[in-house]
């Protein structure tokens, strides 16, 4: 926002004004004129712009217009398959193994999750890989394992689609279609992917500035997605003893100052089976509205990310603490 | 860690138990021999070295030496002026303005933050700025100001020493001495901080590293300190909508992996006022054992960063919840 | 890489010699037992395996198999539209417009990079844009206009792929088909690619390791990719005086150490059309074995990018020393 | 810089006057208002303001004070112990081991980089350790044996300064006297080497924007420092294989825009041994205006840092391309 000074007034005192506001500024004065104005800097505190414009000695304010207006009136909740997510509603759980392995797998885990509490079931029937030479999913017919064995638990269903060619298999069988965060800017996939009817789940890439990761989201709605669902995985940090940086400011900022539905995938975030509790416990208390968390029943067997996939007994304590947290929202 | 397989085991075997434990591992086959080694690598959760090397089919593991066997055996609490900080007490608040501003602001605030239950009176007297034409501090006198107004209301005293040359005085006056996040790796204040016989609060610096933080902390007590809380206060990121990154994954690795007493500063790291009460809830969430908050009784007076520093309706709301979350904890 | 340190050699010495080679080494001592190794840090110089087999007092040497055996065995110099690109040929000068806007302003374009000496005509017929609103190329007709300009003027075409439905199109009118930063893990655009028969710009992404870059040209080669030249365009970095962070020390890396064909993108990387000449003078020096720079005839005009475009007479500047460094370094 | 548009005049093409220039733009429109403004952004290119006032359409701009006006109006060139650096001058070559380790070893050093074509003679009496338990220098008569056998050689003395309590002796033995990158925000020893009367070389800090860069310079300017003289070194990067990001858009920024004399030291950037040389190559092509370079005469005895010191026969071939390089430029 640029802040105009009335001709004639106290630049000093409007800059104490804004300040007071929580507003950082910097003043620009007009070459060879009189005029004075204010830059308020990007990390200051949301305002009213009419608050701004009434303070005394503040003769106009001007902003850009939004580049992402679809995103600025997005609902700060919505509903996907029944399940309300985002603000007002109670913290969701999703979770599952990483892989769809197997049907006796998946079902093995829907059953697990769902007595814990789970609303969603999660696992990867077409799974991104740095190695061509890794596991990359059973693909289609693993959709078929998934959404069997949650229909039969009661759960809904996220699953990411990885290609253009795949999302309508994938919208068939999903309640929510997750983008990956490799893919967040893939724009070919995020138009198709809008336009397959389904609410998006949209992972922020690794090195995507919240503008980049609302103006990612602007596609999938200017696209015709219904509703779009942000989680924040973990950004590229430079520190090796947690994989990723876990950016709970970002989801602070989202949930907060944006108002929009985000959750926290705390498995990806860091790598480290040992901190995705404290973490989902952060992630929660930051405003984040859902955590997508990796279990497996025999991690040994695992087929991917073994190490990082929560067994039986510590997924069952986390999803106690998530459903406990959201009764205790209610009763307030 | 680096594990090596019996000859004659199944490597992959080992592998799988290694993954079941919650490590990632790279294999190592000598070339023209037959030694098998898995590489954990730095993410990994961590587990006792014995249950590594009790696994069936491991014939040896290795280590290398700790470069930090003083932080190693920090304990996990210390008492910094007869108040607690760290694992099993309460979470402290330490809180105050930006900087001592004069004899009554300090006492104001003195009395202010404690009231809402601070343990801790923060405020600079000596404040390192980025450009040399900004408020650096009354120096010398302030300290007078804060530590009288400390002790009028009861309350300890943190503040920073910028240079060897006033550390001396900065001890006099302040139970915790703190080393800001620019000074992390100047080494003649740390050696110079570490034998003035009060424990050192150590702010993270912009780009350091876990290691890079605890080696800091190493210097200290290898030089006579008598003990350190750890401070995170949000390191160099990408994006400017929050000013830095917090990063609550270190915090969570060394509250509960290395169990050493580490607090938040959620002021410095976003920037934002609307962000610091979600951040300060997550900070604890994450296992952070008390959080360091700027608080001004009049922003809109306020010699330096103003535009983050609480009002005193919205500390008093932050106070409560920190109050409330001990005594919930003491309760459990 | 570990090394094993014979029984009864004396660690120190080992690690002397280690050292003197230029290799970063960590001693690990086995656990009740007097195996020594030592593992090679990861920026250390390259050696040959045997050499360090051969030292004194080493005992043996293991390392894990590459994880990229494709990209290991890929030549340094390849030839596109039968150009050389690579060790041992001159600078290759890749250039046009941002994107392909008419068949009258690519055809001016193509007249005058081939007159200042470029071998490739490059220009978006599919545009990749943060914003759904700004504007995205004219599609396949637009890879006809660039294409006829391309033959006219005795030049190849470089142009990307943004979706997996356009490969076959870009690739009938493309000799280098580039996958952009953006989408350098969409694993499914990068398998597409990789079977359309022609030789692929794999541009690195924002957040991407020189591992992950490696691997991505690994699940090009793995799936059929003829050839992969490597194009550097800027990181995510933390200063916005320049837009992105321009990592020649990658370029230094694949062109002098892996031995595989890398070009430069000045004009993305800083945003700045002051910096483009100093910094494609630093990318040949470095090691680049070509250019990617965008130039339009009427920046003023231009429907993207028009700031970082240079304009006629800066390109022919640039133009002509790069021409005179590939004369100079064949009378070498 | 902000751009205010003239009642009456067209917005657009106002932008694409400013486009043409090579500025990046943001629209601004006030509020119930007439008034609009464009906001330059920052990794545009750099233009004379009144070229901008100029433009039709335009009816006044506004730019914000120079935070840093001594370094503004800094020298492009500087003479340090009779040794011009900066623009037009030849390339200065600064040599020598990491640590000075003996009389013997130092003179031996100072005879063969003499002999190469260096100007300074660098070498650490007061060494910056991460491990409280690393070599730490021999202090203070290390300073005597290094300025002795600088002397006996022909050249000039670069060495840092760790503590205030040693800048006089520093000063006392150096011509140029070095602040760390871990010191570059350290205020009290920047003010107190501002005040011993030598030029300082200021190491960029590993988190330092331009900005924070330039107004450490400004500190040392402000509180009467003669000169400085830049050093880029590497900034915190996310990838092991090259140990920091060695930035040399930063380098050529501070050469062409900003007019300063900046050096860059290729031996710390990478960490690398074998990519010392291309990256030397890199910067001076980029615009730097010397090199500070690691070599020892006997890398497996090095005290500090032997993987990254250059032998003699890497160090002389070194050398002899950067004083081919200044009499290369001289010739011009």
């Amino acid at each position: 926002m640029l802040v105009r000074v009335c001709p004639g007034a106290d630049p000093d005192a409007v800059r104490h004004s804004l300040e007071a506001l929580g507003l950082w500024v910097t003043r620009y004065d007009e070459r060879g004129g009189e005029t004075v104005l204010f830059r308020v800097g990007p990390h200051s505190r949301r305002v009213e712009p009419e608050a701004v414009r009434r303070l005394p000695g503040v003769a106009g304010i001007a902003e850009p217009p939004s580049p992402h207006p679809l995103v600025d009136r997005h609902p700060a909740s919505v509903e996907v398959g029944g399940v309300p997510i985002g603000a007002g509603a109670p913290p969701v759980l999703m979770a599952g193994p990483c892989a769809v392995e197997s049907p006796e797998q998946i079902d093995r885990a829907a059953a697990r999750v769902a007595a814990a509490g789970a609303a969603f079931l999660r696992g990867g029937a077409f799974k991104p890989r740095s190695s061509p030479y890794s596991f990359e999913g059973w693909g289609t017919r693993a959709l078929g394992w998934l959404s069997e064995a949650a229909r039969r638990h009661g759960l809904r269903v996220v699953t990411e689609a990885l290609s253009e060619a795949d999302v309508d298999a994938v919208a068939e069988h999903a309640d929510l279609v997750q983008i990956g965060s490799r893919n967040m800017q893939n724009m070919a996939l995020l138009r198709r992917a809008a336009s397959c009817g389904r609410p998006i789940l949209l992972k922020r890439g690794m090195a995507a500035g919240i503008r980049d990761w609302l103006l990612a989201a602007e596609h999938l709605l200017a696209h015709g997605a219904p509703a779009v669902v942000f989680c924040e995985r973990g950004i590229r940090g430079f520190d090796e003893s947690t994989r990723n940086l876990l950016d709970l400011g970002a989801v602070a900022l989202l949930a907060e100052v944006h108002r929009l539905p985000v959750v926290v995938d705390p498995s990806h975030a860091l790598g480290r089976r040992d901190l995705i509790r404290p973490l989902a416990r952060a992630a929660l208390a930051a405003g984040a509205h859902g955590l997508l968390v990796e279990t497996h029943d025999a991690p040994e067997g695992a087929l991917s990310d073994a190490p990082q996939a929560l067994p039986p007994e510590e997924f069952a304590a986390l999803a106690s603490e998530v459903t406990a947290s959201g009764r205790a929202g209610a009763a307030r």
